[in-house]
């Protein structure tokens, strides 16, 4: 069945929750920088991925704890500073953090996770970050303007918030937010995402199927390799629709949602001028498939050919030559948008038949040896990406 | 013993061999483009170490199975074509080109290795190549302008010739050049090189010096990750010093020159306006310290920060931490041109105390684990770099 997916709304859409987003003063520009995301039931299953990287943020650590117990009451949010290599005290920031979200909820910390984005190495402005989960309180609604709210608070180099959402035809709801603009990578990202759902569901089906749904989706966005310390997936279920899908129709409806808000993710990368899909098919297993698509995706060689329109499919070649994966190079062919350039171990078609005018790019590479198949979601290497990330903290 | 180096020759500076570099039109500018050099002995024992990309160009196919003979006369090697990805034809170019060699030396193409570089999957354009052989055997000479010649026909977005040479207190001598500016990676990159001796050397103490050698310099330099399909690094020893060193005298000898060789490529490499050493120490094992040190020097986050000149400590701890290697954040402590920013999990010092004005950098990450240690060698990612592999190909 193809979900259809709106973008005009959030985690609001789904019956059950709250949000709101406001100016905390974490960010010195007055921008909004603290979120705050609350399920008010009937139910509270809740489920979690974080970041594979061992250097984790403090709030990572934090909310791993939480999520244990599969329940979650709120999530709180803020950009303006990772709490990432910040020792104790920056652990104890965040505890303190979820423990005024408890108090003014009247629930316990333990129902709280918390999530930070922003520069790594620098403690929060405490006084800031407590008096701004005071002002979320107050501004809390269930209205499509205060989702967005959340979405944009937690928007760091972020152009454009991220929303989706999609009703499904027997009456439940996932909606959901993002953010992340670089360091786009392989298991997660600077990436932040809370879904929510007010469909009914067991925690073990819940996390099941944010597993799932997260592994085609966050999981295969490749924009440059970097994989944070402090990325973030949640899944809230409300339970409030009264109505307990089942874990096939579940997972394909958060899939949905997480593809749509992992395409804005890349749309949005920083400096990218394409949106590119890498599509293995043929490989002996799923593993392999996904290795050679990342090892395309994070090839800077292959990515500068495309900011200059190029289908230069001899770098896509050497990329995929390089992956940990079983490869017979003479039964390996390269399609760009359309068009064979390379099979049998040669030249198939002159490269100037392949047309990398437009922003999206599909490659296909067919190993021809199984299968087994996957897509990675990247995009090209700019001038644009350089200036961004030269400057970022400067 | 610190090795004197020089760099004002190279290949020739041993005795026994003789080199050319000419004009042989496969570039369309009439640069020179074919470089040959021979062996005239009185031995002929040599090794080699190629890519381990599964795609392999036709030359390290071929080079490959000739060096299981641990002998050679000459290499013959072109630059304006990689002959890489242009199937069972590109290996009979490869085959007759060794031919040529063979007869114009009055050898056997068995003992002729074939080096290229250039565009893949295109076939050369033979009759240039053939004659190219012509006026190169034409040209052999055992002086140092030859050896320039040579070093400088395999150049392709090289802006400088590479050579560099040592000679042994006890009479011997090691020589050698190498070409590489752009796809420098771990295990080897778009790079060729021959280095030469006059020690005496058996085919296997050649072989395990070479090996040596190369793992940890060539192996060691990652500049974008990519690994091409023609990489070779070839040693040929005329022992006409008729001196025998020791393994470890040649090893190191070796190793000084190809390291040499190794920081002039860096130093032209596309683009790069750093020089950046990563040393790694404290690691529980080799690997883990050599994973660590790649995974950073890949890290375009890291690289764009390092070309704003931004000693953006936090950049590295996120990349160290999703290296495959084992590390405790605690332990972990990273130093930038001698300046500790991060130790026991949060910040040292204000990261303004670092200098990154100057084009040399230095990164120490102790992992504080072990004893095994690395020394990566890369460069930063700038502008320079997006220009020129966003334009190499049109």
């Amino acid at each position: 069945m193809t979900v259809p997916v709106r973008r005009d709304a959030g985690v609001t859409v789904p019956a059950g929750f709250r949000a709101a987003g406001v100016a905390a003063g974490i960010k010195a520009s007055g921008a909004l920088d603290l979120a705050l995301v609350v399920n008010d039931g009937p139910r509270d299953a809740a489920a979690g991925v974080f970041t594979r990287n061992v250097v984790k943020a403090a709030p990572v650590l934090w909310s791993r704890e939480v999520l244990k117990q599969h329940r979650l009451r709120a999530v709180v949010l803020n950009s303006g500073g990772a709490n990432a290599a910040t020792g104790p005290g920056g652990f104890q920031d965040t505890h303190a953090t979820a423990e005024k979200v408890a108090e003014v909820l009247g629930s316990g910390a333990i129902e709280v996770a918390v999530c930070s984005t922003g520069l790594i190495g620098e403690r929060l402005p405490m006084p800031a970050v407590l008096s701004g989960v005071d002002s979320a309180s107050g501004a809390l609604a269930d209205s499509a303007g205060a989702g967005l709210d959340a979405a944009t608070a937690v928007m760091t180099t972020d152009s454009v918030p991220k929303q989706a959402a999609a009703g499904h035809p027997d009456g439940w709801r996932v909606g959901g937010f993002a953010k992340g603009a670089g360091m786009l990578a392989p298991n997660l990202a600077t990436m932040l995402s809370v879904l929510t759902t007010d469909a009914e569901a067991e925690p073990e089906v819940l996390d099941r199927a944010l597993r799932a749904a997260t592994a085609v989706t966050f999981d295969r966005l490749d924009v440059d390799g970097g994989t944070s310390t402090n990325d973030t997936v949640l899944v809230l279920a409300s339970g409030a629709s009264g109505i307990r899908p089942g874990e096939a129709a579940l997972t394909e409806w958060l899939t949905a949602v997480a593809l749509d808000l992992v395409l804005q993710l890349r749309a949005d990368s920083e400096g990218a001028t394409k949106d590119v899909d890498i599509v293995v098919t043929g490989a002996e297993s799923d593993g392999d498939a996904i290795a050679v698509g990342r090892t395309v995706a994070e090839d800077n060689l292959v990515k500068t050919a495309l900011f200059g329109s190029d289908p230069n499919w001899g770098r896509i070649a050497m990329a995929l030559g390089r992956a940990a994966a079983r490869i017979d190079p003479d039964l390996v062919s390269i399609a760009i948008n359309g068009v064979t350039l390379f099979a049998n171990g040669t030249t198939a078609a002159d490269r100037s038949a392949a047309d990398l005018s437009g922003r999206a790019v599909e490659i296909v590479i067919d190993l021809g040896l199984g299968e087994a198949g996957a897509t990675v979601y990247t995009t090209d290497l700019s001038h644009g990406y350089v200036e961004e990330n030269s400057a970022y903290s400067s």
